[in-house]
């Protein structure tokens, strides 16, 4: 078997065998395979696809490429989610803890950000003291006692990926839907949670920005989790406009604690809701009644454990930034589009995302909203307030958000997008 | 300007433009854009193409990287000839002396052999004292002396081709007309020749397995050369079966002073008079005649000039191998195919060729052919000889030519493919 032979056999549009998928991987994870070679089989996998049993194969390779977590012997059923991420999607931080009050474990191995899109490991990380890093046995340990753990995931899990998608980002490979399936899945297998619900957004502030693709990406991640055993269900959801009233991670982490408490924009409780109800279903917990847990304080109780445990400090003050801006309503009427990238990406050049993976994040950065799509506003109103520690930044953000604003005079029809646009189970 | 959005850009069916280009090769050549990077840009313009536009620019570009040789202080028109590369194909050797008495200057700056096919500098170094390497002072000081210079390619001429060419032969990004054509074109054009002649050959031996291809290919770089001022024509030759009676570096040596001594096989002379007729013409000497310039020995006495002035010795006897094993007809009738991949193949395990460019080959190594397609052979006669220092590796060599040989029963007809195909000029 050699590299050459692999790559020419996808270049050719031919059917990857389950031989060169292994050997390929394997090779590749040794360092025996370059660099060079990987990027230009991810070009091929990208424009001449993979089948279904390919992309069956390339994740179970990832997986056998490191070791499998195993969480079957805790008394509760594990549940899990995975959102394809987008801007000021928070939700992971209150779902944990509810779905865990709910009866379920969650075992939530979670990423950083990387461009425009935020990371649930950076938002906590501005709780002070909170550590993201656990062993193996420390995240056990939280589980056991807290019901739901948020931490990195540990470098044994599908090293074959996380190798994979740091040279997919380098390379224009990042967009292909068999590559980011088994990118996702092969993780969240490893993982060895029981079931697992998917968010896949669709959106401007999305990977996927048409429902098509959104559903292709949806139903090939839903095929690899049932193949191997966990319950996999997805949510089509919208992400055209940012989810909630902030993007930033302390601004994040303050709306999901306002959520616990029984408060916090609608959108983002009735995602946490019908995301918790989807794993509660998958973990076998469809008695269980999440919007009475948000209510009678039990999800903050295990938010609470859940911080304390892993060092952080649940009523500390957390970090704001050192310089706020206002962007006003450009007119009066009714708000019908505030769009969710041209928001992303003024967040992380305010300084909450990283352009590369070494980078440091604000903890105070990021963008608030003071109004979402179907609200009526005032010319010169406040619309949004920027936050930075670093105000030469200013004018760069409000450059993203150039023509991210629509509203439309009185008597223009508002249609508003429903937030769940789609189920595939 | 990034090497991710030049990559994106081809891989979603757009057009590079011109500083996209520009960019990328001269940040490739410094090692600005990674080996990752550039595999993964190749893979894109291998599978989505390029215009003739971009085709252009990349050559001018790779061109660029490095310096560019001129010959225009010579007292004669200059002629380059470069041939697509075929299994026996040692024409530049009796071809570059006979031109040159006719009256052109011939630089010919060439290669070493990969794979099936043969190098050009691997033949010569065969003569013993011979030497590839020269200065570009040594270099001019043989050609105004003998008329012709057969050496290799000094690193400062396109730079950026020979880390591409490299990188390419390891990620499965050979097979691309753009890439192909761009490659040599950039080395002949920064060589700064007057007059090119391509030999671009078709079928089992050689890159190019279709006539449609070769003529992509052909006209393609006919096109790149008239652009930038070379008067460049193309031929289309024959590579279904080997070229003349032998394959490997020290036998194709004997061949080709056969020829010189106006003896040896007819296709090889028919070619070389062939070529050497449109170089003539390219470097506007249609008068002179080079039939003649085999016959009267002239062609002779400049390849003996110009192997002394490269340190060899054009009188001592040529290295054999040790070893030797005689392949004999299967059947009695008419040859109708002996296959130019094969006995490439054969030749190439007999340790006339390389797998990886540090390797050394056996002067001596190679195959010899005792009857060409159209000839008569009775079973059991000699067909080949193999030669080897090696003997271990006979059963090898045999194994590349099992299936490599049909004879006809009488009355078969047997239709000779001819040895020149097309004229692109």
């Amino acid at each position: 078997m050699d590299a050459v032979s692999v790559i020419r056999t996808k270049r050719d549009r031919g059917r990857l065998d389950d031989a060169q998928i292994d050997w390929v991987l394997a090779a590749y994870t040794r360092g025996e395979v370059a660099d060079e070679q990987m990027s230009a089989l991810a070009m091929a996998i990208l424009l001449n696809g993979m089948d279904r049993a390919e992309i069956a194969r390339w994740t179970a390779a990832m997986i056998a490429s490191g070791e499998r977590m195993d969480f079957s012997a805790l008394p509760r059923p594990t549940a899990d989610k995975h959102s394809t991420g987008g801007v000021g999607d928070k939700i992971t931080l209150p779902l944990a803890p509810l779905v865990a009050a709910c009866g379920a474990a969650v075992p939530q191995l979670s990423g950083r950000g990387l461009g425009h899109t935020g990371g649930t490991l950076d938002k906590l990380e501005s709780i002070p003291g909170w550590r993201a890093l656990l062993s193996n046995d420390e995240m056990l340990g939280v589980l056991r006692d807290a019901g739901a753990v948020i931490c990195a995931a540990g470098d044994g899990l599908a090293p074959a990926d996380k190798k994979l998608y740091a040279l997919r980002d380098v390379t224009g490979t990042v967009e292909s839907i068999p590559l980011i399936a088994s990118s996702i899945m092969s993780k969240k297998i490893a993982e060895g949670t029981g079931s697992l619900v998917l968010d896949v957004k669709v959106g401007s502030g999305a990977f996927m920005k048409n429902l098509a693709d959104a559903r292709e990406l949806a139903s090939t991640m839903v095929g690899l989790g049932t193949d191997h055993g966990v319950r996999t269900v997805a949510l089509l959801t919208d992400m055209s406009t940012p989810l909630g009233l902030t993007a930033g991670n302390a601004l994040e982490v303050r709306e999901s604690v306002e959520v616990l408490a029984g408060g916090g924009p609608s959108d983002v409780v009735e995602l946490t809701l019908a995301l918790a109800r989807e794993m509660l279903d998958a973990a076998g917990l469809e008695h269980a009644d999440p919007a009475k847990a948000l209510a009678d304080g039990s999800a903050m109780d295990v938010w609470r454990r859940m911080i304390t445990a892993q060092g952080g400090d649940p009523d500390a003050t957390l970090p704001t930034a050192r310089e706020t801006e206002t962007v006003t309503a450009p007119a009066s009427g009714v708000l019908t589009r505030l769009d969710a990238y041209a928001v992303g990406v003024a967040a992380w050049r305010l300084g909450a995302g990283r352009a590369r993976k070494e980078d440091p994040v604000q903890a105070g950065a990021g963008v608030e909203l003071h109004a979402k799509p179907g609200d009526t506003v005032t010319a010169g109103q406040p619309l949004l307030t920027l936050h930075t520690d670093t105000p030469e930044k200013f004018a760069y953000a409000r450059q993203a958000l150039e023509g991210a604003v629509d509203v439309a005079g009185e008597g223009t029809g508002f249609e508003p997008v429903p937030l769940i646009l789609g189920r595939i189970g």
